[in-house]
């Protein structure tokens, strides 16, 4: 699990996804824990040291080592379904451009073939809705929004917040990692389309 | 054969043309049967295990493995003529947008010294019409659609679906792969070109 | 220390920062020289050979090595402030692009989660201004723009100088390091803003 | 001298510059020949195999091996300087766009401290003429006008032809190298400039 962890750093620096020791990753332990990237290490290089296990309420059970500022916004979503495994929480370009450009309160994706690779969808005519969510550097105001999103039991595993990033999610670390891929092509589709539009 | 189509795996998802277990890839057996990657598989990390043998039908020879959806546009290839050795399906962003923006029936290719990659094309001022299709997730009518251009002996190695990607094929995996390095050239360019007129 | 710089380059070259020998990077070697690249060679395939002491006043301590013209604006940073331990120059398109764009004396960038990497911003409602001087080929007098610009003690940890470059310092080659990719992930950020707007 | 041009058409092809075996490179072996690039090959593959030695006038001096179109583009820089060391012809998608995007008979690049990485530029406020010639399958012709441009003494070690490419050179397969980083990124960073203005 750690393994995973670390190979998903790697990966995501590499695509420019976690640049200047941004985002944050984090993997299911058991019932009641998740393994979770300390706060500020670069994501390219991370160890086995560089993880720690929180519990729901985001408190480290690690002495020392100091968990993200944002260590709430995985938990509640361990806490939503027991099958969310993994959360990977990245920084691109494009996810952030998208974000602020879009003023509306969501992405509306529409005519990718690609939107397949999110389960329930099995069409490029469904419509995709990713929530846009106002940055707040307090994250239990954060949390309760996406709390009430998370209440109406979407198909869609992942937000944005405005100018900061994705969060996405799924039963398995490769399935988050399928997951959070189909959303970078996408971002790079729109933003493409848009440009040319 | 099965590693031709591993390395190409490999080659295409480095290149970011098929994210997210996207894109199938196949290569020509003998005159009755081809070999086809998996369904949903990841395509940089693909295993022999990952290709099955089907027959012109599209049924799988192999019990308990299910070949793609879109098989039918593969083997519509090898049946039309016998000199198409490998078929390569990609979902790059750039074939997306192009297909999407451009909303014609064709896309028409013209000036571009590297239109000489493809075999029959002397010059830079020949014309090349690379045919957009519907999307359509009944893939008997969508080969319906491409086997009545097949029948006007193209010399285009290659047609976009909109929305979702390219088909390509060649007399080898190594021409094919020039043929969809040549396309996605083009692609570049031609956005680029859009973009700034 | 010299390794550090030897890593860099490699890392800076291959992100595409420091194209056709341009650039020059150094490290503080006490209070009073620094270690700093040769002027002219291949940042991607430095060694330590490619390195020479100065002292303060960009003199080089090494019989033979000749130092960047552009010594001076790394050894007044040195001179500044203590903590600084490393400076970074590098010459990246968005960078030129950008400072030629934005034709005011500085860049101002806000609403961005990632300005959080600098020190001393701890909320994305902050505003980080970066200061664009006009191109100079007589370093002491850009140098002393620079020098009444640093007098006002700024938060910002660089500058970029028009058609030309940034550069970047902090209190390790790690933290500047970090420095650097916010920066150039605020500089694409901001031209794809700019061009979708 | 080979090892130069394989190694040479390694990093062109990974930077995209050599797509779909497209391009080609030569050294100079003597006073009256040049080792080439066989016509066809995939410049990211390439071996000793792949090239050949051939006179001023274009000739092939191995029994088997067939020179690309353009050789005489390439030996005509031999014959006009005995500094001219190597060429090199690429094909970039930023190359193509942008000679198609200008439509006069040269690139005038101004203002960017980028510049001096070429003989005899010493300042950003210097202007660099880049040539534009119409692109032509009849290589006679073009090196025609290709000498008619290289009898005026030009600073500039390049030229662009229209929706094919770039050639350039150096006094050294290194320096080479140099100019063609040079060049590519000053067609990045106009092409950009372009785009937001």
């Amino acid at each position: 699990m750690a393994q995973s962890l670390i190979e998903a750093g790697h990966f995501l620096y590499q695509q420019g996804w976690s640049p200047a020791t941004s985002s944050n990753y984090s993997h299911r332990i058991n019932s009641e824990q998740a393994l979770l990237t300390v706060s500020g290490k670069h994501k390219g290089q991370l160890t086995a040291d560089d993880l720690l296990a929180v519990n729901w309420q985001g408190v480290s059970l690690e002495a020392g080592k100091k968990p993200s500022a944002e260590t709430l916004l995985h938990t509640q979503l361990y806490q939503w379904k027991p099958e969310v495994m993994a959360v990977l929480h990245t920084h691109s370009v494009n996810a952030t451009v998208l974000s602020r450009l879009e003023q509306g309160e969501q992405l509306v994706l529409q005519g990718y073939e690609l939107q397949k690779a999110f389960q329930g969808i099995t069409t490029h005519e469904s419509t995709l809705y990713l929530p846009i969510f106002e940055n707040n550097q307090t994250i239990p105001e954060l949390a309760q929004q996406v709390a009430a999103w998370l209440a109406t039991d979407p198909i869609c595993p992942g937000y944005l917040i405005r100018g900061h990033g994705l969060y996405t999610w799924g039963t398995s670390m490769q399935e988050t990692l399928r997951h959070l891929e189909a959303f970078e092509f996408l971002f790079a589709c729109e933003l493409k389309l848009r440009s040319l539009r």
